[in-house]
């Protein structure tokens, strides 16, 4: 597969918020024009009617995605940002049209069909297409990434979670979890709904996952079988007054204590190049360990632990932008790998603050 | 009509916002018995499933309308918590039903049906009802109130602007008026759109009515009619993110030029012995003119002014909590003169600070 | 001690977000009344400047403290809202001058001068205090409260965290138990510093004590030594952007597996007759769980639970106003049994929605 | 004045929020390199204390303006970012030591030392250097910009009034304006003080300047005497609950009628080739009006309007970033102007949705 010095892009089911943020990187992305962006229920609008940040920056009309699988002309990438469950009704289809796919559902996250049916709940609908995927974070898997013809996107609890735990998973450190992930309104999507209604969702603490997430198989998967070996894994998500954001707090029994210099040393192992963690770990300022706030608009994961005295409990910290990090971000990361590209282009906005 | 020891009330269409704040209200009022809370859609659901603040405050479940119309258990009052055009359709049989009734939708806010029509775009749908209503602004209103059976709920809005405006429209003074009104989520009730999806509405400064707004006409009937003289009144409304609250910023021409002396006066006049409002003009602290946030759960209105220093310009400001001195506080309040109960029964919570 | 049939009361350092609850719920007491609240700082000045919520509701100004130690008057009861390490320097005027004293700041909640020392990094400053005083969180604590002449304030984050944990601790179940606690910005207190500044402390998600906290000491004492027996404990807090409120997160792995039928039984066995926690685990509405938001200058505690499908770890989940039943509301329940009035007096306001 | 190829830059003063921003912009900036970034308090400690943001982008560190003045070396352009009143005292040193200056305070922006007076309440200390600098708002002066040695920051209020009025001003149409302003914290800058202490800035619809604002001069100055002519000018700002934006409201009685298709030519003929102000004016979506949250950390002005149903009354509405568009972002503008440069280098981040 060669890679042209430009790409054209395809957007499909493009209303959403993760299809807002890759219509936003890919318009100012130096190798990548997007040539349509497609909806249903929006056909003929303009886009910036559901993205209005974009006024002035294009002037790119909702498409039929019917008309786009039909016509022949290039398409050297297509985003699949439809609801899960669709990409796999339509997966035949769209990898016969492009080259080169980026599915941001949850249909093609997982290897194992029956790990799929465990977290799920019902056998997987396209499971031949399993094997084909390769899993989106650059962080775990680049290699395999780089390659690659048919990329899926990542849960955006599981980003956080995978991060902050990656470097005790690798170093095999891990007894047992207990992951607390704090998350923000966008995470749902952008359908209204009676517990998105802004009087009812102002203000709440709400357990919404004390047990369970969904998005613990990807953790299973990323960091038992390829980045260390099998722990006990607790997850539970709380959602907060914030639109934008993850911090994922992971309480640590590790096998053996540790001190905070072999932590560093772990941890600098494993994101030393990373090109978008940083590990955030100050004795002084105002934002000494990971916050999402800074990171709305951004790539970057931030990362950062603490130890208690004892030595027998490690908090390990991450924060994304669950639509960057945790979504469009690491998609167009994907993209660069999959093309060659400075891995970096394209993803550069540091943030803002105070915000 | 003889007022009994205590009341039996009943809340009519009583999942939204205002009725909760009703059963609140009358559930701690020490001479009302809330005997039913009727809704179509939560039939047999208990009423915490929608007011989970009244948890372990009561048992009510929702009953059927109609099996409380067809009933013959006695009724001392009724509070018609209907959308906007229900309650006309409904008048008759209410009125039938309850000894009194106090109606929280637009329907019945407005004696004129001339102005209604010019207003609500509509010709009213129960015309002979207008003048059987009397409307519930005890500050504007009080004496026609006490003799009431039928009185009518407030818009949120027109009241701040009513009591930002009243002492100088009394006085006479009002040439040309702009007023800006900073407007809660909540103002919209329960029901969820896409406007008032999470990530939509959090962070809004929204002019959704910049130059119109139906509650202006419930200030022309109350201060061009009732307490004052017609006046070039313009009207402007911003939602911002918050649930509770109004802020009405009044800016007056006046007809002649003033003092602070002069204004301090008429204020006063106006007010000094009102047991809801309180004029609010410090010169230290941090909470120095009428702010909604400290007046969340009560009902009442904090009003100040401003004068600029070529005293041409009166700033008049007004923060009400638009559930209640907006709503149902307002209702209660009618309640308790219509009863002959002491004008503050049951509407004693000072509010909060901080918060 | 016979109890009057009226409290003269004093409030010993009244500017603080404590003292201003304090003041807010004696004001309405049916059987107080606020002869004093002092402050050296705002010494003459009108509370309202510091407490605006209470215009109009009383015309208090701060008065010196000297003079009130100085003063014959008689005193039943003073609530000392000083800074940590202030009311132990005072302890011995102050219970020289009034027949009850409720301390709501950190010197003597704790009894053993050891934790104290453990968990405060000093020797405690008047150890021979340290027996005379009650613990105050009438769940933990109810009996040796009512003949108490002095008792301690809580922690906010103790008293989440204990209400969260008592039913279990009770029927010694926990084996190791992590509590996230999640909070508001009051929690810190009226005094501004460089991380209160608005702009920095909005939106942030803030692990500003990730591996431990000061108000374990309280958990150890309420639940090791009086409701129990020990267990690992470990506690993590995080800052939200929120004013009032706690949310405690504790996820517990038990000594044995159980069900939600059990679970059921031992929380309501601790939890059924007392008149300030509700057990919240609802299957339908928008709020199945305990939330703070609907707390907010409420008594109530609302403790929930969930069991993760392996029956392996319970998550128990605890919602207060800190400046309620995490401080003042807790200080006036104390009050009330003390004095043998009916727990509830004062302290009947049960919070709003929507908020 | 030749333009070297790129510039070397420095910030002077740079641990506030308009620093931050400016630092921010220039280290992506294509054409200019950041020498140095001067502070007296945080001499030595790397920027990322204040701007946690930029983690991970720079190495620098806080330096002695003092070394800086002294140095030999090239400085193609210095941002002045001291308190107000510290520019005037410095300008001398500054303008010898760079060969371009961009003072962000607010000392030069007047070019009437009567108008300094009158609204700043003194005299202007350094009035030999008011007609040496030109005012820093490219869509009002762009002309002047260009050749200009020495620039004026702008208001922030100033400018989304300015912005908002000058479509008007130039077709000379405005007889009498109110205009309100709504207003985020970051606004008073990073220094913290009771009023910004998050307890009590959160939730605040905050009269602070019902009357009058000094940034009435910076509109006194560009529309009554550059872009139109007089006319009655009265101005009301509230801070709301907000980090980052602006939005003016203004309401316009016009000398004349007018109806909506002379208002979009009027509009049109000002912006259509402005390259940082949109016209946003809707009849669907969400955002039919501009809205400050979706411009966090762009340039963008959006402006729009609306006429009542008589056409007596405009109401003209723009939303800014004030840390953007009404201070650094109009400063790198303005160096682009000054430097020949494409006007929109360095400023092309498009802003996010949701946020």
């Amino acid at each position: 597969m060669t890679t042209p010095e430009r790409l054209t892009a395809a957007i499909i089911g493009g209303t959403g918020y993760t299809g807002g943020e890759l219509l936003r990187l890919l318009l100012d992305h130096p190798r990548a024009d997007v040539a349509a962006i497609t909806s249903r229920s929006a056909l003929g609008k303009p886009i910036t009617l559901w993205h209005p940040n974009l006024r002035g920056r294009t002037a790119l009309k909702f498409t039929d995605p019917g008309e786009l699988l039909a016509a022949d002309t290039p398409l050297d990438i297509a985003f699949l940002c439809m609801p899960h469950g669709e990409s796999s009704a339509q997966i035949d289809r769209w990898a016969d049209r492009a080259t080169r796919l980026i599915d941001l559902s949850a249909d093609f996250r997982l290897r194992d069909p029956a790990r799929y049916e465990r977290h799920y709940g019902a056998a997987h609908p396209a499971p031949a297409w399993l094997d084909r995927f390769t899993y989106g974070l650059p962080e775990t898997n680049r290699e395999a990434i780089r390659g690659a013809a048919h990329v899926s996107g990542v849960g955006c609890n599981a980003t956080a979670m995978n991060l902050a735990l990656l470097p005790l998973a690798r170093a095999q450190l891990i007894d047992r979890v207990v992951v607390e992930v704090k998350v923000g309104s966008s995470e749902g999507g952008a359908t209204h709904s009676p517990a998105t209604h802004h009087p009812v969702r102002t203000g709440v603490v709400r357990s919404f996952a004390p047990t369970g997430h969904r998005h613990q198989a990807e953790v299973e998967q990323e960091l038992f079988d390829r980045n260390g070996a099998p722990f006990e894994l607790h997850v539970s998500a709380t959602a907060i007054d914030m639109v934008r954001g993850v911090l994922a707090t992971a309480h640590i029994f590790p096998k053996r204590t540790v001190d905070e210099r072999e932590l560093w040393a772990i941890f600098r192992e494993t994101y030393a190049d990373e090109p978008f963690v940083r590990i955030v770990k100050d004795r002084a300022g105002q934002y000494r360990l990971p916050e999402p706030k800074i990171l709305a608009g951004t790539n970057y994961a931030d990362v950062g632990f603490a130890l208690d005295s004892a030595g027998n409990r490690i908090v390990a910290i991450s924060a994304i932008d669950n639509l960057m990090k945790g979504a469009a971000g690491s998609a167009v990361q994907c993209m660069n790998l999959m093309c060659g590209f400075d891995e970096t282009e394209g993803l550069t906005f540091p943030g803002l603050h105070p915000i």
